[in-house]
C-alpha cells in the first residue's frame, strides 16, 4: 500500500546502469551552473539598502554602489583564482576535496560543515526569494507565503526523487529568460531616466535616521557583508567540470568568464538602476519588483519579469538539490556521515540525501516564516568559509609542488585565500547577533558529530575484522549437544511445525511457557500430557506478566544445562497474517521477545513462519 | 531511554497479586459510585434552559420545571428497576453483561457499543463541564477552555496508568463537598428569595422569540430529552456491586436508594432555584454558576461552589476511566475486540483502553472545542440504549426463568425497558440532526467492526486447532538433507560465527551475497577464494539494488537444490550495537530481509547475533 503511493510519486525503480550523464557545452553549461550565482544577484542589492536605508535615507545608493564595486572586485579575484582549481582538479573541484586532499581532515570537514550548511540555506533562502518574486507580483498570495515555500521545496524534492537530471537542458532556459528580461530592463530603465525624464518618487517617503558624520566604516562593511550573498554559488562551476564536453577545463574556464560577466552586468545594473529609481526594502515587495514597477508599469513585461526571477530562483534551489546528496554521499564514503547516504535510491537519486535536505531547509521556512531577510546572516559566512578553505587548500598545494610557475599561482590564490577569509570575519563580526552565531555554533559541532561516526564505523570495522589464525571450526554436524529451547504459548499446528524444524537441529529440546495466566498454564499442562509430545514442558510463572525476564532466567540458571557461553538455539513460531491490518488483532509479543534476544551474544533465535489464510 | 520516562510517569512495574480492592460500605460507595450520576445534575438544567429559553424566554421556568419532573419520575422507576438486576447479578450487571445472558450477541454488542461511545462522552462531557465551572470562575482562563479540559483529561489518564483504585475513599470527598455546597446554595437560594425578597433581574434580557401559541408537545419533548442527561450514571451503582461489603446487594440498593435522593434533592433544587432567579444559558458563564454569584455574591461561597463542581465532573471523568477499560476487557475476552485490551499493563491498569479512551475523548473535547452544551446531544443516547437492553434483557429473563413472583418483576423491568425506549426514541429523533445522527451511525459501525474481530479469531483458532492424526514428526537430528542458505555481506567475524553455527544445522550450506555493487562482490569473491571458506559461494547481482527479491528468486530456481515445499533454512547474521542511536549508522537492511522472509511459507529464518562493543 505504502509502496503504491510512493511508486505513484517517485516512479518505477531504475537499474544501476541507468545512470547516465548528458555532457554540456558552454551555450548551456553556462545557464545551468549559474543559475545559484546569477539568481543570488535577484536579493543581494536589497540585502545592502536593508543596512544603509534606515541610517542614511537618500543618501544610502551612493555607499551602495560603492559596495557593489568592492563585491565585484572580489568576484573576479575568485574567477581568477578558481581557473585554477579549475586546471587542477579536471574531476571536479569542490572546496570538501581540495582541502581533503592538502589541508587534511578537520580543515575538509569544515568545508563539509559549512558547504551542508549552506546548501540547506540555499534551498530555504532562494525558495523564499522565489515566493518573495511571485508574492510582490500577486499580493493576495502573501499570507500563504511560508506554505507556497515550503510547497516549492516539498515539489523540488519529489521531483529530484524522481532523478530529474541536474544536467537537462530545460534547466538552462529560465536563466536565460532571466537574463534577458532582467537586461531590457536596466536598458529601458537608463532610457527612461535620462531620455524620457522619468523622475521617480520614492516609494516609501524616507529620511535620513542619523545625520551624515554618522556613515561610519562598521555600517559599510555590514552593506558590503550583506552584499557578498550575490557571490554565492560561484564555485559550482568548478564542482560541474565532469559535466562538461571535451575539453571540459577549458569549457569550464570559459564558463566562469561568461558568469563573472553575467553578475557583473546584471548586479551593476540593478544596483544603478535601484540609485536612479529610490528602491527602498519593503518586506512585502521586493525592490526588484519595485524597479519593474517603475520601469514597465504593471503590464506584461513586469508579469514576465517576477516570473522569470522566480523561476531562476527555484533551479538554483533545484542546483543544491543536485550538488548536497552528492556531496553527503562523498562524505558518508569517507565514513564521515551516516552509510546510507552512498546508497542510491530506487530512482538512482541519493533519495535520503534528498529527503534530509526537504526536511532541513522547508523546517528553516518555516522557522523563519519564509523570509529571505530574516535567513540572510545565517547564509554568506558558510559560503566563504569553504570559499577560504578551498582558496588556501590550493595556496598549501602550490607552496608544496613547487610545479612549473607556482609562485605566480601561489600569489593568486593566497590572494583569494586571504580576501575571502577576511570577508568571512567581516561577515561574522558583522552579523554575528544577527544569527550568523548559530553557524559558526553548528560548524565545529557537526565537524565533532563527523569525527565520531567515523570514529564508530573504524571500531566496528576492527571489531568484525577476520584474522588469518581465525578459521571456521570444523563441525560434524550430528553433534547433539546442542540446547534448543522452543517458546510455547499453546498447542497448536503452528507450535507442532516449530516443534518438527527444532528436532532436526538437535534431540535436546525443551519447551518452555511462560504463565502470565495461571489457568491458562494449567489448561496446557493438561494438554501437554493428553497428546504426550514426547519432550519435556518447563512453565514459569511471570508475576509481572513479563515474557523475556523469565525466559533468559530460566536460560542462565543452573537448572538449564547449557554452560555459560555455549551458544543456545530459542525456537520462536512466527504467526504470519495476510492482510496488514489483522496485526492489530494481535500483540506482537514474539517479534519483542525477539528484538530482546537478538542482544544477547549466545542466544540464536530461530523464526518458524506459520502463515494463516483470511 | 523511553522505558525511563515511562517509569518516571507511571512508575515501577507491579506483580498481579498486588491486584487487590478495597471493599466500602453504604457510607463511601454513595459518593464514589454515584460522582457520575450526580455530578450531572451540573449541567442537565442548563442543557433543558438552552431549548426552552431560545422560543419561550421568561416563560421557559414553568415548563422547566415540569421537565425536570417527568425526568425524576424516570428516575425512579430506573431505581426500581434496577433493585432487581442488583439482586441477580451479585458480580456486577452491568448492560453487556446482562443482555448477553439474556438477549443474545447482537444486542450485547449493541450494548457494549454504546456504553463504549458513552464513557468516551462521559469524559469528553465531564471534563468540559467542569473546564466550564473553573472557566465561569475564573473568565481569564476561557480562551484556554480546550487546553484546559486535554489536560484533564491527560492527568487522569496518566494517573489511571499508574492504577488509582477507583475504590480509593479520597474519590469520595469531592462528591460529598460538592452535595453540602449545592445544598447550602439551595436553602440560602429559597431563603433569600422569600424572606429576604432579592429579586433578580434576569441576566440576559430574555423576551420570547415566538408567541404563546407555540409551546408545542415536540419543544417540551426536546427539553426533556435535552434534561435526560441527568441520569447518566445511575447504572454505576450495578455495576459496582462487587466492591461492596457484605451484604454487598442490600448494600448495593440502599446506595442506589440514596443516590436516588440525592439527584432528587439537587436537580430539583436547581431547577427550582433557576426559575427564581431567573438563569439563562450563556456559552461563557455556566447556570450554576449565574444563580451562584447571585445567591453569594462573588464572595468564597462562590469559588468554593466553582471549585467543587469542577471537582466532582472530575471524579465522574474519572469513573470513566476506571469501568471503560474494565468493560473494554470483558469485551476482548469474549473475542469481540482486540486481544491487547484484556492484559493489564505495567500497573495492573488496562493500559490500552486507558489510552484508547485518552485518545478518544481529547479528540472530541478538541473537535467540539470543548463545548459541554455542543456534545450533550450525543450524549444521553447511547446511556438509554443500554438502559433499554439491559431492562430488556431483565424482562425476558423473568418472562423465561418464570421464577417466583417474575409476573410483579416483568411488569417492572418491562415498564423500565418501555419508558426508556420511548425516551430514545424521543432524544434520537429530537436531537437527530444536532449529533445524534453519529452515535446512530456509529453504533451498528461497531457492531459489524466486533463481528469482523472476533470471526477472524475463529478462523485463526481454526487453522491452528490440532487433530488428534496429526502428530510430530520423527525426524532423526541434523539429517543432512536439511537446505541452508547463509547470507554473507563481507567475510568477517560475525560471518565466521554464523558459519559455525550453520554447521550445526547441516552440512548442506551454500552462502549467498547480493551484489549491488560489482566492485565489492569482486572483492569478497577474491577474498573468499584466499580464506577458502570451504562452502560455495554464490554472488547475485541487484541491478535495482534490492536484496530480497534475489534471494528469493534463488531459493525458489532450479539453480538452488531444493524441491518446492522443502522447508529452507536461511541464516542471517545479525549485527548488534549497544548504543541504540548509533543504529542510525547502520542500514537496517538484515531485519527488512528478515520481515520479508518471514511471509513465506517454507523459509526458515535463523539470526545469529554480534554483539559490537562501543
Amino acid at each position: 500500500m505504502f509502496s503504491k503511493l510512493r511508486r505513484l510519486l517517485i516512479g518505477e525503480t531504475l537499474t544501476t546502469d541507468q545512470l547516465s550523464h548528458e555532457k554540456f557545452n558552454v551555450l548551456w553549461g553556462l545557464p545551468i551552473l549559474s543559475s545559484d550565482a546569477i539568481s543570488s544577484v535577484a536579493y543581494a542589492g536589497e540585502e545592502i539598502l536593508w543596512v544603509l536605508i534606515p541610517v542614511l535615507g537618500m543618501m544610502s545608493y551612493k555607499y551602495m554602489f560603492y559596495a557593489a564595486l568592492c563585491i565585484v572586485f572580489l568576484l573576479f579575484l575568485l574567477v581568477f583564482s578558481y581557473r585554477q582549481t579549475i586546471d587542477n582538479y579536471p574531476h571536479g573541484g569542490g572546496s570538501y576535496i581540495v582541502s581533503k586532499d592538502n589541508l587534511g581532515t578537520i580543515p575538509s570537514l569544515t568545508a563539509a560543515a559549512s558547504l551542508s550548511i549552506d546548501y540547506i540555506l540555499t534551498v530555504a533562502v532562494s525558495t523564499s526569494a522565489g515566493t518573495a518574486a511571485i508574492t510582490s507580483a500577486i499580493p493576495e498570495l502573501l499570507p500563504y507565503k511560508v506554505l507556497i515555500t515550503v510547497l516549492i521545496i516539498v515539489l523540488l524534492s519529489i521531483g529530484n526523487l524522481r532523478g530529474i537530471k541536474d544536467s537537462s537542458r530545460m534547466f538552462g532556459v529560465p536563466t536565460y529568460l532571466f537574463i534577458l528580461t532582467v537586461g531590457i530592463m536596466i536598458v529601458t530603465g537608463i532610457l527612461r531616466y535620462y531620455f524620457f525624464g522619468y523622475r521617480p518618487s520614492p516609494i516609501v517617503p524616507i529620511e535620513a535616521k542619523q545625520t551624515m558624520g554618522n556613515i561610519t566604516v562598521l555600517l559599510f562593511l555590514r552593506a558590503f557583508a550583506s552584499g557578498c550573498t550575490a557571490l554565492t554559488g560561484v564555485e559550482a562551476v568548478s564542482d560541474g567540470i565532469p559535466n562538461f564536453k571535451a575539453p571540459a577545463q577549458k569549457h569550464a574556464k570559459i564558463v566562469l568568464g561568461l558568469l563573472a560577466g553575467t553578475v557583473l552586468f546584471i548586479f551593476g545594473g540593478l544596483s544603478y538602476l535601484s540609485t536612479l529609481y529610490h528602491a527602498a526594502p519593503d518586506p512585502n515587495v521586493t525592490v526588484l519588483a519595485q524597479i519593474g514597477t517603475q520601469v514597465f508599469g504593471s503590464g506584461f513585461m513586469f508579469y514576465a519579469l517576477q516570473f522569470t526571477t522566480a523561476l531562476i530562483l527555484i533551479m538554483a534551489a533545484n542546483t543544491a538539490f543536485a550538488d548536497f546528496p552528492l556531496l553527503l554521499s562523498f562524505i558518508a564514503r569517507d565514513g564521515y556521515a551516516p552509510r546510507q547516504f552512498s546508497r542510491r535510491g530506487k530512482r538512482l537519486g541519493f533519495s535520503n540525501g534528498i529527503m534530509l535536505l526537504c526536511i532541513a531547509s522547508s523546517l528553516l521556512a518555516i522557522i523563519f516564516s519564509g523570509s529571505t531577510h530574516l535567513l540572510m546572516p545565517l547564509y554568506a559566512v558558510g559560503v566563504f568559509i569553504s570559499f577560504t578553505l578551498s582558496q588556501s587548500g590550493m595556496f598549501t598545494k602550490w607552496i608544496k609542488e613547487k610545479t612549473p610557475g607556482w609562485r605566480h599561482k601561489a600569489v593568486i590564490n593566497g590572494m583569494g585565500a586571504l580576501v575571502t577569509f577576511c570577508t568571512v570575519i567581516v561577515i561574522g563580526a558583522t552579523k554575528f547577533l544577527h544569527g550568523a552565531w548559530i553557524v559558526c555554533i553548528l560548524i565545529p559541532i557537526l565537524v565533532v558529530i563527523m569525527l565520531r561516526i567515523r570514529r564508530h564505523y573504524l571500531r566496528v570495522a576492527e571489531q568484525l575484522k577476520l584474522t588469518a589464525d581465525l578459521r571456521p571450526k570444523e563441525v560434524i554436524p550430528n553433534d547433539d549437544k546442542q540446547h534448543v529451547v522452543i517458546l510455547v504459548d499453546s498447542l497448536n499446528k503452528s507450535f507442532i511445525k516449530s516443534l518438527n524444524y527444532a528436532k532436526h537441529l538437535s534431540s535436546n529440546i525443551v519447551a518452555f511457557h511462560v504463565a502470565t495466566d495461571s489457568e491458562c498454564a494449567e489448561k496446557l499442562q493438561k494438554k501437554w500430557e493428553e497428546y504426550n509430545v514426547g519432550i519435556p514442558l518447563i512453565v514459569k510463572h511471570s508475576p509481572y506478566r513479563d515474557v523475556y525476564e523469565p525466559l533468559v532466567k530460566f536460560i542462565e540458571s543452573e537448572e538449564h544445562a547449557s554452560k555459560p557461553g555455549e551458544i543456545v538455539t530459542v525456537v520462536i513460531s512466527q504467526f504470519v497474517i495476510t492482510k496488514w491490518w489483522h496485526n492489530i488483532l494481535h500483540n506482537q509479543t514474539s517479534l519483542f521477545i525477539k528484538s530482546m534476544l537478538y542482544k544477547r551474544r549466545n542466544i540464536v533465535v530461530v523464526t518458524v513462519p506459520y502463515i494463516i489464510q483470511e
